[in-house]
């Protein structure tokens, strides 16, 4: 198994399931946002605290590959690595496996950056220290 | 502009939009599941009739460009093309578009199969007869 | 049939539903925001301006009798009137009715008030002219 | 402050916030169902299990009250007290309340009910001896 930067443990809540009885495609996008920005907030960013200074991380891509449909009550848990892709890009690497047998659920790629107050691509130079790279 | 096989007209709604003021990541997959789900009933396939008899649409890939947010009352469109990429998966190029000056907000190709009632990748006959290719 | 000052016409999306395969019962809540924010607009009161402007309307509390669910696909209606019902509360009956029958699926009464930039309850006498009551 | 049968703690997620930067209105309805179900699971009750088979736990009639709004980031916990109301309904009194200063947020009460089969209200044997009242 890969090794991960930083790991979230969550479990599916029944209304996040759909009239398939699985977890709808996009709830898996609001599951990785959150883990993201219990990363970000680990690593010392509150998400709302810039949003109200002005300052906007937002996705500029997101890739998802859903390989094994969550279920009511399951557990799961997301890992996530980090990586530097330009001077304002960042790429978030965020996996999320299934509890009970540690299968691969979905493999996500999301894209973000920083949007300064006038709506430009900028990192804050204090945000680009927190998150390391 | 590019053409497009289906066109669906929607706008935001305020709860869409999250602290940022903007609509949320993953409500854009919900935009998206819509008008897929629009486009299927359009050509006789009713989703929901199908996940009843066992027979499950699921999305396998989703990528998403983010090029213009959306924010509250906006009114958009958006664009669908399907196409066969082999003999069980089907790609939706579906984009958004936000209808005051037509300016391109998501780009996605979405990668969807059918799975039959043991869970494997299967469309049935009349599935594909319907999307026609 | 009652009468209403305000009707709005929508359909249930299949990603509202869930795995008993019927509309949330959150959902509706949605469905009754969206329409009052409608009314709103409809009457000159632009929420998302209001609430930039530091005015937040917000509800204080909601009732809803559930007597019909409604299921993918289904289209239907929402009817509201609105009462004052004191200096800065206001009551919103609203009503959800399935379009196929006309049957009643949901009765609500949502009271709300808007919050002045200190967070104190006060409506602003342009809002309040706005309203007409 | 109030003795509750059961008790649960949650933190909000950033997207579950709206444009006004507090949890929307229609979210703590979630809250109040997971609640709900994690409760019954407490008590041996399957929610999904139950759907499966064709019998339904459902909501009809729901009143709340709205004390003070969460915001991002905020720890709160769910009080439950449950009470037969009838034969064949159940009261769920829920309050919701931060963490950090136990004020409360959501005073709710929530009337459910089982429909069997056939759709009428039914609550299983098994399940009035669970609830254990």
């Amino acid at each position: 198994m890969q090794e991960y930067d930083f790991v979230h443990r969550m479990s599916v809540r029944d209304y996040e399931c759909d009239l398939q009885g699985i977890v709808n495609n996009a709830v898996y996008q609001n599951y990785l946002e959150h883990v993201r920005h219990e990363y970000l907030r680990h690593v010392g960013i509150n998400f709302a605290e810039y949003a109200a200074r002005g300052i906007h991380f937002v996705v500029t891509r997101a890739e998802l590959d859903y390989k094994l449909p969550l279920k009511a009550g399951d557990e799961f848990w997301v890992g996530l690595n980090m990586k530097r892709e330009s001077r304002v890009r960042y790429a978030f690497y965020q996996d999320i496996y299934r509890a009970t047998d540690d299968k691969l659920s979905i493999a996500g790629k999301i894209i973000g950056t920083a949007l300064n107050e006038r709506g430009r691509p900028e990192v804050p130079e204090e945000v680009a220290k927190l998150l390391g790279e």
